[in-house]
């Protein structure tokens, strides 16, 4: 690969409290890695993990080689592809045979559970005919380009986990190939399920290719970035021509899903004249210039089909943009962006008579009262394809927070039925998202996301919830913090007020102090129920006058208020 | 006032591109600050503005005095309360006189528009008719103690803005009054409309008087943990007697509103024995532990008519506590939650009976999908008396990011009705908030309560909305950063990546660099409508292929991606 600027490292490691396990399947060779949380208790949890090889123990990166390759020996099995050589550097690519649709929508239509297929039934703790039905109706997609063997299969439907998108790259303002390397491996640690690489500028080609080859998690573009680099930065310029040489580019290089603004047609662009924030999207605003300069339709749509020819040899998603998403409040769900998404759903048709693969966008700015409707109507009108949406940040007056304002909107789309939710940082709107940010992004998502799989009641989500529950009821600091989202911020929060080792194993904290902790009074009487050879619903129930006397009795060691005062220093 | 440990200083002057002004009603005297924002378009916006004189320009404040009394005239010539020496300190406190209800409640059940109301009916921009009503019905609550002329008045109910609390107060483990009181100045500094002092250990007396001086928001207690230091930290020791005395203590001092927790009975104890968490409210384990000891009824609950007629003649208001709230997402809405929330609505009528306001409080931790049953039960049980939450947490599993995890529940529970949101900091289940994390749970909980606004269409909400979106679009940056809810960070987030003074009006921002900004590809579109003398819509318009061709015949200017690309040292 070509030289970057910055010296090349990434974290790696473990996560605290946690090792790298795999769970096999019936077939020789697929190995589902989870991050499993060993318990103090004796029990343990296991995790859905994104982080890749990464967090293996003594995995050392060799980031100029990349990640192995574990889908490719499935990809050669299916013998349905032909190798050739790349127009851009001569390496070879991989392709489906003339006429040959190698997606992972095909081979559900035609009834086959792939290997990838079965990796993601594994991952989720679904059978592996149910991934395939929801893939073959387009209520999934399996992002997977036979040209990214690295990526670890996943899953994004609204019947699964809800997924996280971490958006990285560099722009002509700022560029560091190293950088965007590193934040990819950051934000994959902390559960992003998939990278969009946005990169604009001069070395768009190069910095994909080194996120890419380290990324174990599908890579997601936005080619008319690229395109418009091609053709010297000028939208008037760009012609289908430009574009789809720019796509195939990306699809020998291994992008996974592609956003796609073929739902920008030139007269929709008149119905962003009233808006407050006009068109925000970039994709959106570079079509509707072109569409304007030459008062034709959007060549993304006219040439739509022969698109959806390309990806399909390759296995590419298509995400259909919403270059007409609304930019603030004031425009959420008006004209504009729904007369586009009825326009996405027509292109889903499109690409789905191709066997391609369909993830439709969504917004953007949207207050909570409207969140709902854009579900709902995107369901609808894209035939239940699934949703991948911005956001949507439910307030405009928070620039700096609007990890947390999007957050919120995330969090609620995510309930109402939306697939992925793509992430937003502190930086939006202000500046690019360094590598903290990325991951108060990341965390900001997932929780969102996981909010939203306990809400739609999926099986497996509470289990998470309930084990840090019970740790915490029990006092198991050490388990609280293993178990959570971030482990080291949680570790790093309690050192600040109770910084000694004991106070791991306290039963009380620092919020009430030892003797106003409600846990510990409960736990109290529970002890006690059982010191004395009662179950806890006698002692609790009510009507147990001569019980309740007996614990009097017994004197102050009953509850612990009085029995476990801190040492009067403590009392400062 | 009694000394204090550390020195005494807290935040003054002006929020960062905001001046302080005075709205007057027809009152002589009646002046309500606002929160002024001048924009470079000549424009202004004013905001609802709780900091108090401590953001007025030149404001030194004496914290050994506190603020001014700005109520002290107007309780006074209602002429309705006695003044007396109280019993801690022998200072004069106000209280009404024998039989007299002096809330404003009872204020508003006659007819009669008090100056706080006034004042609050400027505030939120209502008519003060409207602000007696919905006083008088209960539906709103106006803390406001005789004994805190500090206040400036405010109200809670959920046809007004969404309100939120911070906690503060020192415990055994870590106690310093100054360190309050500027926590205290720090919170209504970013928009904290009350403030709860859950101070425990020994100091509990004097740090509340510290906090109450410097208050111009109300302060709420819970005076449960002063009445247990009272008793030498032993549950089952409390009795009627020693809280009452405790009450009256702080019903002297100041405090405008007080958690009660008299809905924790006897019965309800063992419905707690089969859940993950127990009970996690400090108070409602305090009384659960005296239920079980003395197998008597809670008596906040038996002798609540009584302490009624305390709060009547100070005008505290009740919050009625919810001592069996659920602690983990397992236990949400759970048949011990909702059973004392329909004693909750029993002790509504009671508190109403003796002309007493009432708030309700309300959990917790409780997936999304739970939320809105938990708004619409209590409007229901408690006959619209304002809900007060907590979060609520929709996931237990990101110990240090649970501003975040509950900032999501607030705002759903905002958007349903809830009228006042109690924060939640970062360093909750871990620590006790510090200044920073004080600042971070406001501000996760202003977006919430903002956001709830929104969706509730206040009138006024999305005013701030479309100024700061307008002001985004057209690249007025200085004014973005100042209509920020936090400008400093907005601003500091920006100079990160483009830290010239000319990037600060620059027509495009470090995200997508010059020559991808969509938002200046639209303002091109429109630029070159007003040169060519034509209108916006008349450029956007479908079918004028001949002015599109005039465009494009008039060169490179049109689209400025061309135009104005950057010179070729950005393009690193």
């Amino acid at each position: 690969m070509p030289t970057v600027g910055s010296p090349l490292s990434v974290t790696t490691g473990p996560i605290t409290g946690s090792r790298k396990v795999f769970v096999s399947g019936d077939r020789p060779g697929l190995r589902v890695p989870m991050r499993e949380v060993a318990l103090t208790s004796g029990r343990s949890i296991r995790l859905y993990d994104t982080s890749g090889p990464y967090t293996e123990e003594g995995f050392e990166p060799d980031l100029r080689v990349g990640v192995p390759p574990v889908r490719d020996g499935w990809v050669a099995d299916r013998d349905d592809t032909e190798q050739y050589s790349d127009a851009v550097d001569g390496r070879t690519a991989r392709r489906g045979m003339p006429g040959r649709a190698v997606t992972q929508l095909a081979y559900a239509r035609r009834g086959v559970i792939t290997p990838e297929m079965e990796f993601v039934a594994l991952r989720e703790g679904m059978p592996a005919e149910y991934v395939r039905e929801e893939l073959a109706r387009g209520r999934a997609v399996l992002p997977a380009n036979v040209n990214h063997p690295e990526t670890e299969p996943m899953i994004i439907g609204r019947n699964f986990l809800v997924k996280v998108n971490a958006n990285i790259g560099n722009s002509v303002v700022r560029s560091d190939v190293a950088a965007e390397v590193d934040k990819l491996v950051w934000a994959i640690r902390w559960g992003a399920d998939t990278v969009m690489d946005l990169s604009t500028g001069t070395r768009i080609h190069t910095t994909r290719e080194w996120v890419l080859r380290n990324s174990p998690v599908p890579v997601g573009t936005v080619p008319i970035y690229q395109a418009l680099e091609r053709v010297g930065g000028d939208p008037a310029m760009l012609s289908w021509e430009a574009y789809r040489d720019t796509v195939v580019e990306q699809c020998e290089q291994g992008v996974d899903y592609m956003t796609v603004h073929a739902g920008v047609l030139l007269r929709y662009v008149p119905l962003t004249a009233a808006r407050k924030t006009g068109i925000v999207s970039r994709g959106g605003s570079i079509l509707a210039a072109w569409c304007l300069a030459h008062h034709e339709e959007n060549f993304l749509y006219t040439h739509f089909a022969e698109l959806c020819q390309i990806l399909a040899r390759y296995d590419v998603t298509v995400s259909l943009g919403d270059g007409l998403r609304p930019g603030s409040v004031y425009d959420a769900n008006d004209e504009a962006q729904l007369a586009e998404l009825g326009t996405l759903g027509e292109l889903t048709s499109v690409a789905w008579e191709h066997d391609v693969q369909v993830l439709v966008e969504g917004p953007g700015h949207v207050p909570m009262h409207k969140i709902k409707h854009n579900v709902d109507l995107q369901q609808e009108l894209c035939h239940e394809a699934p949703f991948y949406t911005l956001g949507p940040l439910t307030t405009d007056i928070a620039p700096a927070y609007d990890h947390i304002t999007s957050a919120i909107g995330a969090a609620m789309i995510g309930m109402f039925g939306t697939a992925m939710l793509c992430y937003v940082t502190p930086k939006e709107h202000l500046g690019l998202p360094d590598r903290d940010d990325v991951k108060q992004g990341v965390i900001a998502y997932k929780i969102a996301a996981h909010a939203a799989d306990l809400a739609k009641a999926h099986p497996r989500a509470q289990e998470w919830d309930d084990a840090l529950s019970e740790a915490r009821f029990e006092f198991r600091w050490e388990d609280q913090f293993n178990l959570a989202l971030d482990p080291d911020t949680a570790r790093a929060y309690h050192d600040e007020t109770l910084p000694a080792a004991p106070a791991k194993t306290a039963h009380f904290c620092s919020m009430c102090g030892p003797h106003f902790c409600s846990m510990k009074i409960t736990h109290e009487i529970r002890r006690v129920a059982a010191a004395q050879g009662v179950s806890e619903e006698e002692v609790l129930a009510a009507g147990m006058q001569q019980k309740s006397v007996e614990f009097t009795a017994h004197g102050g060691r009953i509850y612990l208020p009085v029995a476990d005062r801190e040492p009067a220093q403590l009392d400062g």
